[in-house]
C-alpha cells in the first residue's frame, strides 16, 4: 500500500524552504499532497488561486507531488486522502510549540494519524513567508529564497499595492 | 486569615484545562476568584456575559470558588479582593515568557502580590482556548476538552456564524 | 574611521530599556543613530512625529546619538549612513528567535553588516513597550519604566482616548 | 523498495515513551531498527547486553522491528542498513536543540539521510530514562512508565547497588 | 488546617535567590520546610551538614520556616510532613523544562501533591549556586548574591582548596 | 582610543564557527583578543598549549587579533587588557540562557564591561566543538567545520587514543 503524506499550510507565498521540505518528504513517502488552506483570517497577500498556481509551477519538475486546496478539519481531509502522516517543517522554538499543540490536537481527533517533523536545509533555517514579504515589500531582493516566478509575483503584487497607495 | 487567590483570564471559552487549574488552586488557597477580563481588543467569540455564565455552570459543583468580571488593573482588583496571589497556569515556553513579564510588572505595581504558577494535568498540556475554537469552527469534536455545556455553546455559536456567512 | 551603529525600532513609546541599550551602544560605537520605523501596520499609539519628539527629549543629555525616521529596507539605510552594525536589545527567547531571523535576512541582503545584540540591565529584562501601554491604559504607574515626559505623554494620550470612548 | 528507518539511542533503560515512538515509526516505515549505542562515556546503569535484552523483550509482540548494537558513526550504520531515515522522539525544547544539531551534522556527513521527528503520546511527554532511574533508585514505582520486565530489572539493579553500598 | 509547603533542593550553597523564594512562599503558606537533599552524585562543595548550618543561619530571622535533610523520594517526604505543595523557583527556560518533568513525575507518584512555581525577584533572575561558586572560586565578590556568612564560608572553602592545590 | 574586545572560551578545538565570530568582531572592534581558559574541570581533549597553537595557526592571516591564555576572573582580565567588551557567539537557546547568566554576573562584577553577542554564519548555526569531537572520534570527516590543521590534529589525537585503547 502506498504511503501518502499531506503537507498542509497557507504558503503565502511558497518559499524555497517549503520546496525543500517537499523534496525531503518524497524520500520518505510515496506521495506528498501539498494542502493549501484558504486562511482568510490571516488576510493572505496572495489569494488561494494565486497560491495554488505559484506552488504548481514550483513543483512541476517533481513526481508524486500534488497540490490541492483544502478546507475544514485537517484530519477529515487526511482520512479522505488516506494519508498516513502530516508533514511539518521544524525551524524555531516558537514554531515548535505551536506545532506540538496542533499535532496533539490532530492525534486526539484521529488517533491513527501521525505528524512527522522534518528539518529544512540549514540555509533556510531562518526563512519564513512573512520575512520574504517584508523584504519584498521594501524592494529588497528575495532571490534564492523563493522560486524565480514567486519573486516576480511578489514584485508584481507590491507594485500594484504601491500604485494604489499613491 | 483566609488566603484568597485570583485566577484572571479571558476564558474564551473556559476549558477543562482552566477547570483543572481552579481545582489545583483550591488545594492551596482557601478561596479562588475567577476574574474574567472583557478583553475587547482580542475580539472574543463569547461576550463577557456569556463567558461568565459558562464558567458559573462549570464550577457549580465546587465550593470556595467565585466568578466575577473585572476591569482595569489586576493589582487594584487584587487589593480590593484582599487576594494574596495571582494564579496562572503554566504550559508552554511562549506562555512562560509572557507570564514572567506580566508577573514582574504586577510585582512592580504592587510588591506584596505573588504570582503562583500551577501546572495543568498532562492531558491538558497542549490545550488552549484558541485551538478549541479552531477545531469547533470546522465541526470537530471538542468533547473532553471543554465542559459539555461549553461544547454545546460552541456548536451553537458556530452554527449562527455559518448561517450569517451563507 | 568612525564606527557608526544603527539602533532600529518602532519605539512606541521609548522606554528606559531602550535608553539603557543606547547608552551601552555608546560604549562600543562612536555614534549611535536611533532609526524609527513608521510601522503603520502595527497601528502605533504614538505617530511617527510624536515618537521622534519623545526620543529626542529622552537623549538630549547624551552625545553622539541622533534620532531619525527611516523607511524602506534597513540595509539600504545602513549603507546610506555608513553604519557598521545594527544594535538590538536581547531579552526573552521569543525576541531572540525573531531577532535571529531578521539578522540572518539582513546579512543575506548585505553581507558586510553585522548585528550586535546587547543585554539590557537586569531591572529592564521584562520591560516592553506593549506592557508599558497596557499598564498606562488602565491608569497604572509606569514611573521608572519610561522617561518622565513619556509617562506624561502616555497619560495625556489615554485621557484623550478615554474622552473619545465616553 | 522497502523503507527502513533507524531509531538510535542509549535506551538506559527502554521506556514506554521509546516503545510508543517505535510503534509510531511502524506506521510510516516498513521496518524499524532500534540501534543501541554502547555510550560508555555516559556510564549507563545497564550494560549494552542488558539493554539489548530488555528491548528485545519489550518489542516481541511487534513485527518489522529489530534491535541491534551499533558503534561508530550513525551515518555509516545507516548506509550499511540502507536506512532512509533516522527516527527521533521530540519532547522538550532542550531535546529539540540538541536533536537539530545532531540532525544537521548527520545531514552534512550524508546528505541523503533524513531525520524525522515523531511526537510521543501526551502521557509520555515528560518521561525520560533519567527520571525513571531517579525514581526507581529511591524505591518509587515506575509502573506504566516502563514495560513490566524493565521495572523488575530496575528493582533488581538497585537492590544490588544498595547491597554494595551497605 | 495549616498549609505546609516543602521547598526541596541541594542549596550548594544557599543564595539570596533561595531566601527570596522562601519569603515569597511564606506569604502563601503557613509553614515552609526547606528540605535539603544530600545530592552526593552532584559532588557538592559543601557537605550536607555545612549546607544545613548555612541555611539555618540565613533564615533565623524568619518564623514558620524549618530546615531539614531529606533522603529518598520527595513525595514520601511530603506525605510524612503532610505538605500540600512543593515550592520551586522559576528562572530560565532550561529550569522550566526540568521542573515540569519533575513536577509531572511527582504528581504521578502522588496525585494529591501540587507543585507551585514562584518567581524570584528580578535582581536574582540570573543567579544560580553554580555561578556563585564559579565567581567565588576565582576570588570574585559574591556580596549581595549570598548571605554574608555564606560569602565567608565560600572564601574559607576556596582558600582550603587553593592550599591543597599548591 | 582603540576599542579592544575579548573573546573568551575553551576552544577545544577552535572551529570555523569561532573563526567566523572573530572576523565579525574585527568589523566592530579595533582589536580582538582570543582568551583561552584552561578549563581543567571540563577535561579538554587538547591541552592549553595545543589549543593556543591551533588557534594561532588559524588566525595567522588576520591582523589585529591576538591569542592568550587567561586564568581567573574574566572581568579582571578585561580590566588588565583595557577591553571594552566581551564577545560571545550566539547560537541556540540553551547557549542563550547560560550566556545571559554569565553576562549579568560579569556586569555585576564590573559595571562598565559590556557583552556583545554576535551571530555566526548560518552554515555554522549548529556547529559546536563537542559535536566536532564526537564525529572525529568515530572517524567521520569534519572538513569545512574546522581549519585544515585542526582536522589533522583531531585525527592525530584520536589515533593516539585508539592506540591506547587497543
Amino acid at each position: 500500500m502506498k504511503k501518502i503524506a499531506v503537507y498542509p499550510g497557507t504558503f503565502d507565498p511558497f518559499t524555497e524552504a517549503h520546496l525543500d521540505i517537499v523534496k525531503r518528504g518524497l524520500r520518505i513517502f510515496d506521495d506528498v499532497i501539498i494542502a493549501v488552506a484558504p486562511s482568510q483570517r490571516k488576510k493572505p497577500l496572495f489569494n488561494l488561486k494565486e497560491r495554488l498556481t505559484l506552488i504548481k509551477k514550483s513543483i512541476k519538475a517533481l513526481s508524486n507531488v500534488k497540490v490541492e486546496a483544502f478546507n475544514g478539519l485537517l484530519v477529515d481531509y487526511m482520512e479522505e486522502k488516506r494519508g498516513v502522516a502530516i508533514i511539518r517543517g521544524l525551524r524555531a522554538i516558537s514554531d515548535f510549540e505551536y506545532e506540538l499543540q496542533m499535532a496533539h490536537m490532530n492525534r486526539r481527533l484521529h488517533s491513527q494519524i501521525e505528524t512527522v517533523f522534518l528539518m529544512p536545509s540549514e540555509q533556510y533555517s531562518y526563512l519564513t513567508s512573512t520575512i520574504v514579504k517584508e523584504v519584498a515589500f521594501f524592494g529588497g531582493s528575495v532571490k534564492g529564497l523563493v522560486p524565480a516566478h514567486v519573486e516576480i509575483a511578489l514584485r508584481e503584487k507590491f507594485k500594484i499595492v504601491a500604485d494604489i497607495m499613491e
